[in-house]
């Protein structure tokens, strides 16, 4: 902790012995404009259920395979090349050094939750040859470095210096939290100490080419109290370099940096970085309050749900550019959907709902996290997407959707990371009283925030079934809200303390319980996760005329494996019809399958004309099949096959 | 002339001064494998009617001030920097010099229909530019020259050196059929020369980048006989030199060229480097009759019609790459359907028709050519289309559709060059008789193959009427069969000659009238333009739940100058209810509006939710609206609004 000691701007909050092990996925103890303290991920215990297997395969499979893998492709020796322990060529794209940062908070994340000596040694080594490389002057990046170093911050556009930095803030920042060690936050505040020296308005110009270190630099400020690293943020966000980089509208749309934050009407370009940005923006509103920021973020948000969100949580139409479409522009086929742009879009939505307490914020982080961010990784924990399409033909051998390993392999630590940090999303403490998030087996130990302990368990088979029984003990009897959210596809819930029932529930809001708790009340939820059909906004074109199934906070697909008859040739016959639903334990790692009365054309419409007079008959005669739906997120995890999450339906 | 006598293969073809009058768009009077020889440009006048003032537009306004902006835009000073005329630097992209040459083929092909001193001037000006830029061994090109000649052939994915060629030749034979001089087609000949003494499977390796050498060489090889240029197109047809130019396979799919023409199974890639190379391998087909390039052409027409052709006849689904999608991967807002590849498609399918004399490939000619390129260029004939969507929604203020000048301004010229070739494709000669392949009012004097004159007269409002009355004279009594084209559109058709029905007529097939034809007869054709919903297959995503109305050769859209309601937010109501049809001469040139009984939603589609669950009320109530539908070519020539070619019916 020496390093920040000759920081003038270290404040009060400088870091001490007590904090880091409190300190939840963002540390919102003293954000003014947080309205909600997200616990520690070592206060959340995560039970058996839904996300047990997938938690305990990204320990024992993910996180090491990708680790090996991160080796094996020479991202490690990148460092080691620039330390001069090693020699040999540059490894990967520019941005490479990102991977490696990204597993280490992932990896980190876990540590939070348990030790496990195999993750550890391999950050520590990792850390070793990390600090390493750095620079005296705390400069940090293997690609611009050795015979590169001359050609520093000339290419920000695309150079990734401080998205690798933001990485390795985050990774610093986990990893601290984890074990109170400092060593690599120590040399990433060493770099932000030599970017607040250099840059500036009245310095030399700075860009974040792609947002991620505004975020960082946010979370550095809460964990150590540097306000240059707050500062510089507001700086990066400030987009006032336009002129003197000489930046095209074109980059800045497609950057969505470089112009003023607060001056953006739409999400365009990059959808990751807009992701990114609008996290960091947030994060800047919690700490500064200002009002431009929120309005700014309130109007993208409003674009999102309003024009450009896919039904998974996923964002990003355009496999060019990686980067948002027209309003209503949602192809499924051709849908990007990077995995990293919806675990983005739940970074901001948990941002957003610190400030705000508004439970459309968690209802969105729970359709990215359960749909577009889960389909991600494969069951084996060791295949990845890069996008997640919500259709898919089968028809090109060469389009492989889960692969082991990417040359840009930002997804992979990305997704580990989210699974890692999960049980920090559960529950906030607020002033008075506590926030729950997310239904999962589970206990929590913590306390509330005038010091009372706090025991609270949930049983529940939660997403598959919608109830959930909870205790709630207080270490003595004690007056204060218990904030349930009642989530926004549950359109008739059922509240109940001590099994008389509480009124107000309110679908898409949180219900606040106040009350004398005494320990050991029980609390029962009974959500209503009956399948329903959902249509989209007609002018979502390639979704006129079709339903998607979504049941609790599952979206379904159907996939070629289960089905009678071609994908691409079934309809969804009788929408009045009734779901089946039947337990598969051995199916998918256990699934609730639907089952729906369908209809197959009997001449397969691959056969037929591309363009026909209307009133000729197209030989659409149709045979009864049954359709059997499952989550989307356990799709290609079987032979390949034709998917599709928009089935055609006569409506 | 002189230039040829050096080389020994040089045929009995070689020029004489005869020939160059009587050559057509594809001069196929010796090729093996046509089965009819296109009739000059010269022997065809254009009456009144459709392509009146488009063609009369094109020689007045859009040729010259598209020279002016070459000029302006430094095009003529490129060659000037080779030549040492002028200094400077280098302007526009690395394919820049093709854009004069095409010009230069528009301008000629004008000039084969009637004299103009303007144009022939500037003509003369621009080969004289051109000439002085060739280096001694033949080779041309400005981009490749001066500091930068040292690179050449060396990045031929990218360099456009054997396109550029291309087009030079192409420009200077409908220049030498236009006037019999040889300037520039014995500059085009010296480096074809160069070529083929240089590169080879013995010798260094050459690749089209950008298939469009092909057809030139194939049409010099028919215009001089050299042999040579007719094996350097086979030879870059066999894609013989992955291996020694280490071409990846993303590249080859792309390029559509460096892998064997033969091996293709599938239009894939940028669009019109597979129409160029589909057309350049049909020309190739026509002179050797290598069955395999046949069986290739076939199976990539049937993936063409069957999987990736818009209904406007473009072609090139994603902006991505100018690329073709996948199967049924046809967006509307967002398809590409640049103008060059509609008119590829076009180039393509002559070269099939006079293969074959199948009246489906002159139907797609049709279709591309009155829709798909006809959109291409406004009707003040100064603004052109890079893209041709098939819907657009106006919401973004940055998105024009017509402009006078494009960096990259391939289209403007290949517009010019299809407007002024156009008499070239109506009439073919066989050896039995005459094929008329177009309608409109217009002279044809030519003569059947055996030398008797033949004087033949279309008088018609095509494609406005249906009804084409036709005089057949031949100089003297002559038995002959005279083939009339009956479009695919047309589903009932009477055909009467003297006035007594000729029985056989079937929709999208020639009829061959034989008889014995005297001077004075005339034939009748009363084709059916009844307007017609078309559908199409549902695995069409984006056209589901739509139709699109045709009106003989003509496809129409919704455009909202027109319109009582936003065009997002009609519905085609009734689809039984008829259309109304209403001349319109003071509308867009003159046009027949087609009006329909329509509704539209009360409220409008953008302000409801993007998702919403099946049965609860979107508030869809809609009141009655009259839709009025112009041609799809003639949009966007009055204030930005949107557009839309499929429309929602309940079907």
């Amino acid at each position: 902790m020496n390093s920040f000691l000759f920081l003038a701007a270290v404040s009060a909050l400088a870091l001490s012995a007590a904090d880091w092990r409190d300190q939840g996925v963002l540390y919102l103890d003293h954000s003014p404009k947080a309205v909600m303290h997200p616990v520690p991920i070592r206060a959340v215990k995560i039970g058996e259920g839904f996300w047990y297997e997938r938690r305990k395969v990204n320990v024992e499979r993910s996180m090491p395979t990708m680790y090996d893998l991160l080796e094996a492709n020479g991202v490690m020796d990148n460092f080691r090349r620039v330390s001069g322990r090693k020699e040999g060529p540059l490894h990967g794209p520019v941005y490479t050094d990102s991977d490696i940062y990204k597993w280490i908070e992932a990896a980190a994340f876990s540590l939070q939750s348990a030790p496990n000596a195999d993750l550890q040694g391999r950050i520590d080594r990792a850390i070793d040859e990390i600090v390493a490389a750095q620079d005296k002057n705390g400069y940090i990046n293997t690609h611009w470095s050795l015979d590169r170093a001359k050609d520093r911050f000339t290419q920000m556009e695309r150079g990734h210096e401080l998205y690798c930095l933001g990485h390795m803030l985050q990774a610093a920042i986990a990893y601290y939290r984890a074990t109170g060690n400092t060593r690599l936050l120590d040399a990433g505040q060493k770099f932000v100490n030599y970017l607040v020296a250099d840059f500036g308005p009245d310095k030399r110009p700075l860009l974040t080419g792609h947002p991620e270190l505004e975020l960082a630099l946010a979370e550095l400020y809460r964990t150590n109290g540097d306000k240059h690293a707050l500062e510089l943020a507001g700086y990066l966000l400030s987009g006032v370099e336009t002129q003197r980089l000489n930046l095209k509208v074109s980059q800045t749309n497609y950057m969505f940096s470089g112009v003023p934050f607060t001056s953006r009407t739409r999400l365009i370009g990059h959808a990751v970085r807009a992701m990114y940005a609008a996290s960091g923006a947030t994060d800047y509103y919690l700490e500064t309050g200002d009002a431009a920021y929120f309005k700014t973020l309130n109007t993208l948000w409003d674009d999102l749900v309003r024009h450009k969100l896919y039904i998974t949580g996923g964002v990003g139409s355009r496999s060019s550019g990686e980067a948002f479409g027209e309003a209503w522009e949602l192809p499924n086929s051709q849908a990007y959907t990077e995995s990293c742009a919806a675990i983005g879009n739940m970074m901001w939505n948990f941002r957003m709902l610190t400030a705000t307490g508004e439970a459309k914020y968690t209802d969105m982080m729970e359709r990215a996290l359960y749909n577009g961010i889960n389909s991600g990784m494969s069951l084996t924990g060791t295949l990845y997407c890069y996008r997640n399409p919500l259709a898919w033909s089968g028809l090109d051998p060469n389009d492989k959707i889960r692969n082991p390993w990417y040359d840009t392999t930002c997804c992979p630590p990305n997704l580990e990371r989210t699974l890692s940090s999960l049980p920090g999303y559960f529950y906030a403490t607020g002033k008075d009283g506590l926030w729950v998030h997310f239904y999962h087996d589970s206990e929590l130990d913590w306390h509330l925030e005038d010091g009372t302990p706090l025991h609270v368990t949930q049983q529940t088979k939660y997403p598959w079934q919608g109830s959930v029984q909870m205790t709630v003990s207080p270490a003595a009897e004690k007056n204060f809200a218990l904030r349930v959210r009642i989530p926004g596809w549950s359109t008739s819930t059922k509240v109940l303390v001590n099994g008389a029932a509480v009124t107000g529930a309110k679908t898409g809001e949180y219900l606040a319980i106040q009350r004398m708790w005494k320990p050991g009340d029980r609390v029962t939820l009974e959500f209503d996760t009956r399948p329903t059909l959902i249509a989209a906004n007609p002018l979502v074109t390639e979704d006129a005329g079709k339903v998607a199934v979504q049941r609790g906070p599952l979206i379904y697909c159907l996939e070629q494996p289960d089905q009678q008859a071609p994908v691409a040739d079934v309809l969804l016959a009788k929408v009045s019809a009734p779901f089946a639903e039947e337990q598969k334990p051995d199916l998918l790692g256990g699934i609730v399958m639907l089952t729906h009365t369908g209809a197959a054309y009997r001449k397969p419409l691959e056969s037929e004309p591309l363009y026909e007079p209307v009133g000729l008959s197209r030989g659409h005669t149709t045979k009864p099949v049954e359709l059997r739906f499952i989550p989307y997120y356990a799709w290609s995890n079987r032979e390949p096959g034709a998917m599709a999450v928009w089935v055609p339906a006569p409506l």
